[in-house]
């Protein structure tokens, strides 16, 4: 069984769970059952919808709440599931077991545990973040639903947003069944904290929930000190929260002369910082985007594409790779010769790797920008957000997404997809046979810019 | 003496130099002397001018023929050949001299010798390299004014605009005397193909045109088969014409509903082929770029980006950089263990510093973008594109560039600066003191997108 499985690499079984996941979750949510009466849906709009919904991004070509009932609105939530949990445990269970060439998230996994993984180890720790995950979601919803009963009239409609909003926000799907997104809780400073620290879990990456949870636990099982993290999280982790600092100061600095001019302080702090967050990848907002002045919104295309923690629910070229660019890039103007960071050193290969997939993500939306200038009529800046976004998995938008062409809407399904995979895995999955090369060509050095 | 002018490094020396070249320039352009009667020249206007001609940009804040006199031109062009080859040769002469640790560039030198360059011999290829250049001027002076004849009334303007246009294209300055740069010349193949002659040899590099110089006098003195071309010259030739021959291509595809809809098949292939050349580092063009469409636009402005051959009149990243990239993509998506490319094997250390030029420069640009847009009243493609034109020293622009507030232009100047200089020399400019540091940090492996 495993010999005839072993055909597929560990890419081509996520990519086809992928499709799978993608083809049923079409059918589900094409049901009229789970529809409001009179709506019809064009395949492409159907597609759009179960792609954006799989790969948690969020960007919208029909309204969640006109387009669904609450028992569609429900099924919308599994989809989310499979999408934003499913298919990052499933790959990294897939991955785990057929391992013919140890892969790099392979060698995370194993250094999380520090024990070699056996099947039950691996079903353990798979189990382990499943768990941890909807923990998060039945405390988000339990809060949400109860703080809700001050907005909605009856306990089925709050404990419905509560859920709804929980499952959203944890798996950065960005949906939302209020229609306005979280424009109408843009003073209620409450929702607006469990909202940000849901997104910010779902998109901090599993491998740092679980040395989080090891740490708190004070589990001296893995064979080291339990206060020493690993560098993937610290270097994630520090990216993260520098990556939010950055999005809300600048928007808070950009934004004096428009969109914060006539806000109080704590509303100019709570709007820098919640779209900051949503940057990361969630995708929800407590304002309409299109508002930000032009140098806020080209920052937020820049933070969307550089996206969420790798190994979580989110998008984009992650930020341990963003990291990993800005370390080569200091330590190569210091002069240095290997690039050193919290006590450790990188290897080259990675260091090749993380700009491999810089540079072919900013390639393929530069390429995306293009083709949609040419088929659409918009101007260009709502683009470059559309692409960013649907390659970030982030799911903001300047209201373009409804009116786009059969194509442009191809084109942002790619995107979504693509940005939700990963490029690295996106490079395995168009890559030919693999050749292995055994000799080599003499080496000679060029000039470099 | 040369210990004590070893206290400086090449680069600070190439830096002391052009700021020297600058004021220089600054103090010679100031003299009313040389300008038309009446002109007021303001302190930051005669500053980039300085710098747009030093770096061989050609952007303009003022029209060159209705601010400099006859003898205003003439000087002109004398800040040009400081900007363009000045530049270049010095800075190799110094690179070579000062070898406390061999550079890139040197080695690339000593490869094209392949002998170990003695002092005489580096005087001889320095000389070479002026020779090649001053001839290729004087054959494009020579054929321009006898053919300008047909155009100008007098043989002193013809001679005069001649001399200007052939020293503006070799040295990929940009700038032009006739108010309109080569619009008038939009249905002159001939005029058009003199000028894509001239800047193509400026932008492809002097160790190519060193090299095909020797390939076609068969110089067997080299040491190696005369017909044998370097890698870096196979590398950066393939480049440069594929990336002339991309620009032109998509121009015809994407300008047929637009800017080509009524013009006939030969001025179709003339406007498409001379302005794609011109992106490459020229910034000569035959029409008002600004009528192009969006999707065009957006490809050149990566065009300019990515700019000429290195050691050229060029700037931007330049074609080298921009062609490891892609090698290091196809080759890491193929499976490939090592870049090969022409029989050769490419360094793990050019491909990082490739990498970082590429990423640094997009990081400086958007930085520039997004403080521009916030400076400026202009919508973002005008500033996208001018950003782009400004690094890569191509000097394109769709009309912005007089209106630009001080602060505007001083980004501008900079960006111009760091893109002559290139991102290698600027990040050894910002770097503070090296520290070798002998030891080493255990490697830990990271997840990466
Ligand atoms: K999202
Ligand atoms: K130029």
């Amino acid at each position: 069984m495993v010999s005839k499985w072993a055909h597929f690499s560990a890419i081509q079984l996520i990519v086809l769970y992928y499709a799978l996941a993608v083809i049923f979750s079409l059918i589900l949510l094409s049901f009229p059952f789970f529809h409001d009466e009179g709506v019809e849906l064009t395949f492409i709009d159907l597609l759009f919808t179960t792609v954006s919904a799989i790969s948690v991004t969020g960007l919208g070509v029909v309204s969640t709440p006109d387009t669904f009932n609450t028992a569609g609105i429900i099924a919308l939530t599994f989809v989310l599931q499979f999408g934003g949990i499913g298919i990052m445990t499933l790959g990294t269970f897939i991955w785990v077991i057929f391992r013919r060439r140890i892969g790099l998230r392979e060698r995370q996994l194993i250094q999380i545990d520090q024990n070699q993984l056996s099947m039950s180890g691996l079903v353990k720790l798979l189990l382990k973040i499943l768990r941890t995950i909807l923990f998060i979601e039945l405390i988000g919803t339990i809060i949400l639903s109860i703080y809700f009963l001050n907005y909605f009239d009856t306990w089925q409609e709050a404990l419905l947003q509560g859920y709804f909003g929980a499952i959203s926000a944890t798996t950065n799907a960005g949906f939302d069944i209020t229609g306005t997104s979280l424009v109408q809780f843009s003073n209620d400073y409450f929702v607006q904290t469990v909202n940000m620290s849901l997104l910010i879990l779902g998109a901090i990456g599993f491998p740092v929930l679980i040395e989080l949870q090891d740490f708190l636990k004070g589990d001296h099982t893995r064979g080291k000190r339990s206060n020493s993290f690993s560098l993937f999280t610290k270097l994630t982790v520090t990216t993260f929260f520098a990556l939010i600092a950055v999005g809300a100061i600048a928007m808070l600095l950009l934004e004096q002369g428009n969109f914060l001019a006539d806000k109080s302080w704590h509303e100019q702090i709570f709007y820098s910082l919640f779209q900051s967050v949503t940057t990361r990848n969630g995708g929800l907002a407590t304002m309409d985007v299109s508002e930000l002045s032009d140098p806020t919104l080209i920052l937020f295309c820049a933070l969307m594409f550089i996206g969420a923690s790798p190994s979580s629910v989110g998008g984009g070229i992650r930020t341990t790779t963003f990291a990993i660019m800005l370390l080569a890039i200091y330590n190569f103007a210091k002069g240095r010769s290997g690039v050193k960071v919290f006590g450790r050193e990188l290897d080259n290969d990675d260091i090749i790797r993380s700009f491999i997939v810089i540079t072919t993500a900013a390639m393929l939306c530069t390429a995306a920008v293009i083709a949609l200038t040419y088929i659409e009529p918009f101007p260009i800046l709502p683009i470059v957000f559309e692409v960013s976004s649907a390659f970030g998995t982030t799911g903001l938008s300047m209201g373009i997404t409804a009116d786009l062409s059969t194509a442009g809407k191809g084109i942002i399904i790619f995107l979504m997809f693509v940005g939700r995979i990963g490029i690295f895995s996106f490079l395995f999955l168009i890559r030919g046979k693999v050749i292995r090369e055994a000799f080599h060509y003499p080496k000679e050095r060029v000039i470099i810019g």
